[in-house]
């Protein structure tokens, strides 16, 4: 099956917005061994958005298109989906009905735009969208199919996993294609090329085929096999897996889409235990990680964000002579802040970093990146010494995932 | 002038790296008063990328296109390019000396891959690339243009900085065309709708126009003015600008790259005053949000996720009382976690959110997305209770937000 990708939105073409959505798009998609040979941007002008779907579907089977589902004049996107295939635009009533229920709870009288969004072209699939106001709709005719969904990130994945990947999926399976299925092994503690170093004789393979994606923060291995089905593919791709686990040992966390967080909060679950976190340099960005996860309350008991000297004494008791010795960003300091957090909150293991996210702040011994994570479980404490790349977010999204690497090996006996 | 962007490689259409490319250069070409009214984006295939290109040279006076330069068999686009425009590829002595002592300098050996990216279309201008090998290029033929970048974003904008915006902007200005400005009015605390609903009159406007977009958890309103220089767009700006500010009133937080957490903290910076926050929901958002800022350490001395009853209780002093009676998702509880982390940090103004992010959690009463932001000052309180849409990630944003722009408007005087 042939796809095409086509965004919607003329912020897109002003570059207001980095186009996101295709990204994410064309990663699914191949996951699922659909072809994308093409991407298309077109701002929100019906006659140009009409001709690039009129071309897309001269070459492609399905066409795929994100934006312009809104509430506004601006969004056109169903309005000519309906022009192109030759239907007219009906009030799906279903839409229409969540749509009202949302403005009654809010009290909204202007009614008009919302209602608007409820209009799909007559026969179409109506995808709902459960985060939000505007649905999607799937529309075949003569074989050629036209997918729409939202422009709005967290509205279009959604959609697309609940529905539209399903469905996709389906049809691949029906029209008896091979199957491309993919598993990504996810790594912490190491960069990309000394991830490559450690498998460098397996890059070669054609098929099953692995290839190393680096992150923001951690770095992606992802196994791909193609196969006649999806059991077949899997039997490819296991031995390789395992393979590879040997040889990297604790440094692959977790697979696909477990992040360490959610990795480490199901140990802590298992393991029955608690934990709460001292952040200073990350400013909150270990407890948003970790809350991320639905269910964290069971071991998350608190992380407290001590962006001052004065609030690491006064409220994990920091001895305040340990920050005039020592400084705030100091191994001395990290392991206060492990202990201290962990007796402050009753919890049974305490995490801790402190560091330099710049760009202020750094001193000729200590540099921006500069970061100390610690853990303490009452027993013992362990502190270790990073010196990390980037800017200030890069360093807070780095300081982070040391910090959960720490509590991870430590979960797993192996810190 | 009318340019088309086209993005060479097969990585984007994989969903392997996301085309930060594209929107830098429509970012920059809308400032010229460029109009680009599509984007395209192809894998490395030689008669797809030729198609590509007939196709946009048929509609548009310019193609510029990156990727596709670098060392590889699966580098094609100056090849593409010389076969569409009917020119041949010749090497460029000065790219060529350039990788030759590129080379030298790293004691490399195999040159043949990396001399081929010396190789540009017969009559171009060679763009000189500063930081790699790869150089790019200008052919212009028959009043069209194809202009070719590397990938790499790092070569790709030093190239487009130094020598293809200038060129491109000499071109607009000898052709007479004008100056497109814009400029983004940033708004919290009304929905896009809503915004809509109070500036309906304006929406109509053709030059300058005035365009709403909704992010995840604010909306914009993007002016943009074109006119024959960038003093007369900011004049036909301006009147627009404070029509809007006069109507939407505190709901306009800032303008361009403006963020709620950088607005408020130099509103807290200027007033001399100290912020401690008090989190449930959030997770640690807020904290993390307020610490993307630089220099944030100046006002912030502590952000708490209290993520358990017990450790609102120890921490925050709430009675266990008002969490027995009202819980921990209510109005007195977030009053309370508001004074009790003032209090327990030292600061001058407190800030807290309590709510259900889901998907667990919820109770009849108590649905998911029930919040309250509160702030205390140590001589009056305030508290809010929000309904907030959406799954997981998005009540935190969206709580996340109303809780800053609680904390802005108490700084403006507002709340």
């Amino acid at each position: 099956m042939d796809l095409e990708l086509l965004s919607v939105g003329t912020e897109l073409l002003l570059g207001e917005i980095v186009d996101t959505n295709a990204a994410y798009l064309a990663e699914k998609l191949s996951g699922l061994g659909v072809n994308v040979y093409h991407k298309t941007t077109v701002g929100d002008n019906a006659a140009r958005l009409a001709a690039a779907l009129r071309t897309i579907l001269g070459r492609a089977d399905v066409v795929l298109a994100t934006g312009g589902l809104g509430p506004t004049e601006d969004d056109i996107t169903a309005a000519a989906v309906a022009e192109v295939m030759g239907a007219d635009l009906v009030a799906d009533e279903a839409a229409a009905e969540r749509i009202r229920s949302f403005a009654r709870q809010r009290g909204l009288k202007a009614l008009d735009g919302l209602l608007k969004q409820a209009r799909v072209p007559r026969g179409s699939i109506v995808v709902t969208n459960p985060v939000g106001t505007a649905p999607g709709f799937i529309l075949v005719r003569d074989g050629k199919a036209v997918i729409a969904l939202p422009g709005v990130p967290a509205e279009m994945k959604a959609m697309a996993e609940q529905t539209v990947l399903p469905y996709l999926g389906g049809r691949v399976q029906r029209e008896g294609a091979a199957v491309i299925l993919s598993r990504v092994l996810r790594l912490a503690g190491l960069g990309e090329s000394q991830a490559e170093a450690e498998i460098a004789d397996l890059l070669g393979s054609r098929n099953p085929t692995v290839a190393p994606l680096a992150k923001t923060y951690e770095v992606h291995l992802r196994i791909s096999a193609r196969a006649p089905d999806r059991a077949a593919a899997q039997a490819m791709i296991a031995p390789l897996e395992a393979e590879i686990r040997h040889r990297l040992g604790e440094h692959v966390f977790g697979a696909d889409e477990e992040t360490l967080e959610a990795v480490a909060g199901q140990m802590l679950r298992e393991a029955g235990k608690t934990l709460a976190v001292a952040e200073s340099c990350t400013g909150g960005l270990i407890g948003h990680r970790i809350t991320n996860v639905p269910g964290s309350s069971d071991y998350l008991l608190a992380s407290l964000v001590t962006y001052s000297d004065q609030t690491k004494i006064r409220l994990l008791g920091v001895p305040a002579e340990t920050i005039a010795t020592h400084g705030a960003v100091s191994a001395e300091t990290a392991q206060a802040m492990a202990e201290g957090v962990r007796k402050a909150c009753g919890a049974d293991i305490g995490l801790s970093v402190t560091g330099i996210a710049g760009p202020t702040g750094a001193t000729a011994p200590k540099p921006v990146g500069l970061t100390y994570v610690g853990i303490a479980d009452g027993e013992t404490s362990r502190v270790e010494e990073h010196r990390l790349r980037g800017d200030r977010p890069m360093v807070k999204e780095r300081a982070a995932q040391m910090a959960l690497y720490l509590l991870y090996r430590r979960l797993k006996g192996a810190a």
